[in-house]
């Protein structure tokens, strides 16, 4: 286990952490993925914040959306400038309260963050494999979690925790491993993605694909399609926020000028933002991976997969306590299709809370503080039996 | 005047139109633009349907958005596949009745069917425009459409109507011109852009100049920029439609296959109609107009420019009658855009009559055919006094 010992920084309390690496499907057990490919070996990076008990039972697992990482909480080194992708939330004392539970956040499969994905150097050649990399599912990071939870010697989840992307994965979960999971929080997230989210998904691809530079997948040695990342990330940038929230952020405020200077470049604050925020992108994130799982995302269909098109059936066989949160202002996965799938729950008689926070901030509401959420999420806990 | 016969083909009543262009500003009388900077000469493509009475006063201006022609209605020739953009509206017995009013719709300044653009030839180097191409707004597009309005010899105009770029032109028409104005339909549109619109605009704008065939704007000797406008033209159009819509049109429909394929093409039938869409957009347009008419949607601010930040003020001058007619699903130009306005109009105690019309077909529900507009247009246009 990795340490976790608490320390004080101008007055905060943080988490001394360190990535970890658990490596499995060494040749010839090659891992299997739902398109029908295989691969190995798989590496998944993770971290793990507070202390296991002696019964393994104060296991939280914490899933990381598109482009997050194990690095969910604390810091790798106080002098670190900012802490994990949650700390707001996962942390002493806090919403996810690692005095009391064990919190693990790994990696996922296709990423670029320590796990094997397509930056990853494919055995077989010696070189990344860049688009020779497997197509992958939702399902397929799960299956992934779930090696490292059995390598962890973990026969239970106390609570599978997550928003978006990580939001399916935390469905997928307890779809899948219905005996592992005793309770489930999916924030922001859906059953599937809807017509408008695939279509966003696919004009970011074709950004980065129309890349010269993506030169179709291989391009490690080379020049990086930086341009159509940031122009992906823009797009996803878009709609994580919402129109109100872009209205009282940048409104039509001009970028260090009093008044419109007609050029092509950032006149106005929004478009400076999203600039920064694609340039900022491509710093940390490959594209490739941007391409896997933006497809995975947009392949996961509980209904499709578990119930032959019926929720209700794709849900008959999942035994947690749900926490489900939506968020009026997010357009990306609107609270009818949190509504959805609570339908689906109760239908099946699981013991399901559901809870649409009034924020203006759109998809990302999630990301941010919030007393209310971590009132909420810590009320539900305690009343999961461990 | 063009000609505008009755003819049948198919059972159907069709026109035949024929494209008419007007020059001006040659020099040395260069036409001055709301930038500072000037052009000259500058050449207006425009049609006309129906027949001019006698005191001229039937005109009806009919204003296109960002993407369309002065081809607004009837057939070049019998043997055309499709009638202008708007022959669901304009002809005789229609919406806009042609055996009542005469219907001016001509192409924008900066677009590229007919009128001059940075497609157009640059008479000081023999060569197109390109980005040397002055940045135009909403106000120069209605000085050139003023100045082919007294070429025709016609001192007021009955009624300006157009929706989305088209609606910000007809509320431009009335504030700059009052004393000209009887009547004005804005449908779908804005008196200014949010950060949200922007951002959508921008994204679009920086993957056209992130192909390398943009080549910084000059590139009519070579290959096209169509890659980046093809993407521009998927975001643009994504955000035409409506969450609702997309559904009801695609869900999760496949495309021509029973299963995943996991590969990055169109496997969503939602993929393959946006590659579609882009492809078809990038035959017709030309990319630098692409950026010249989004830049001046942007910049486009009624209370910024006419009422020093108070829209109450803008319209303080405004002499014509009002429908206002936003449409439930658009989310590009939301009814409380337009409701903004009608306020700001009942201030200033104009007539106004305003519209939210229920339908499920986002921003493009205006080019829709609906029975519902007919009625209220034709309602609205009979009661404006000529």
């Amino acid at each position: 286990m990795s340490e976790y010992t608490s320390h004080n920084r101008n007055g905060q309390t943080i988490g001394i952490v360190k990535k970890q690496f658990f490596s499995f499907a060494a040749p010839p057990d090659r891992l299997k993925l739902e398109s029908g490919a295989d691969i190995g070996p798989v590496t998944i990076a993770y971290e793990t914040c507070g202390s296991l008990n002696q019964d393994k039972t104060n296991v939280i697992l914490v899933l990381h959306a598109l482009s997050g990482d194990s690095h969910v909480a604390g810091y790798y080194d106080p002098k670190d400038a900012k802490p994990g992708w949650w700390d707001i939330m996962v942390g002493p004392g806090k919403g996810i309260d690692t005095d009391r539970y064990f919190v693990i956040c790994s990696n996922i499969i296709g990423s670029c963050a320590g796990s094997t994905g397509p930056s990853s150097i494919n055995p077989e050649t010696g070189r990344e494999y860049g688009t020779d990399f497997p197509f992958i599912t939702v399902g397929d990071m799960v299956e992934t979690q779930k090696a490292l939870i059995n390598h962890l010697g973990i026969k239970s989840l106390l609570s599978v925790i997550g928003g978006s992307v990580g939001g399916m994965q935390a469905l997928e979960w307890c779809t899948r491993f219905p005996d592992m999971v005793k309770s489930v929080i999916p924030l922001a997230t859906t059953t599937r993605h809807s017509a408008l989210a695939i279509a966003f998904n696919e004009v970011a691809r074709q950004a980065i694909m129309a890349d010269p530079n993506w030169n179709k997948g291989h391009y490690y040695s080379g020049k990086k399609p930086d341009m159509g990342l940031a122009i992906a990330r823009m797009i996803g940038h878009i709609t994580y926020l919402s129109d109100e929230s872009m209205r009282l952020k940048f409104g039509r405020k001009l970028q260090n000028r009093s008044a419109l200077s007609f050029e092509f470049g950032a006149e106005f604050q929004v478009e400076s933002y999203l600039q920064y925020q694609g340039n900022k992108f491509i710093e940390r994130f490959d594209a490739n991976s941007f391409l896997y799982i933006t497809k995975a995302a947009d392949y996961f269909d509980l209904a499709g997969q578990y119930g032959s098109g019926s929720l209700v059936k794709a849900f008959s066989k999942c035994k947690a306590k749900f926490l489900i949160v939506s968020y009026t202002s997010d357009w990306l996965y609107p609270t009818y299709q949190s509504k959805e799938m609570v339908k689906a729950m109760k239908k099946n008689n699981l013991d399901v809370s559901f809870c649409e926070i009034d924020s203006q901030w759109g998809h990302d509401a999630f990301l941010l503080p919030s007393d209310r959420l971590d009132n909420l999420i810590k009320g539900f806990l305690r009343g999961v039996p461990n």
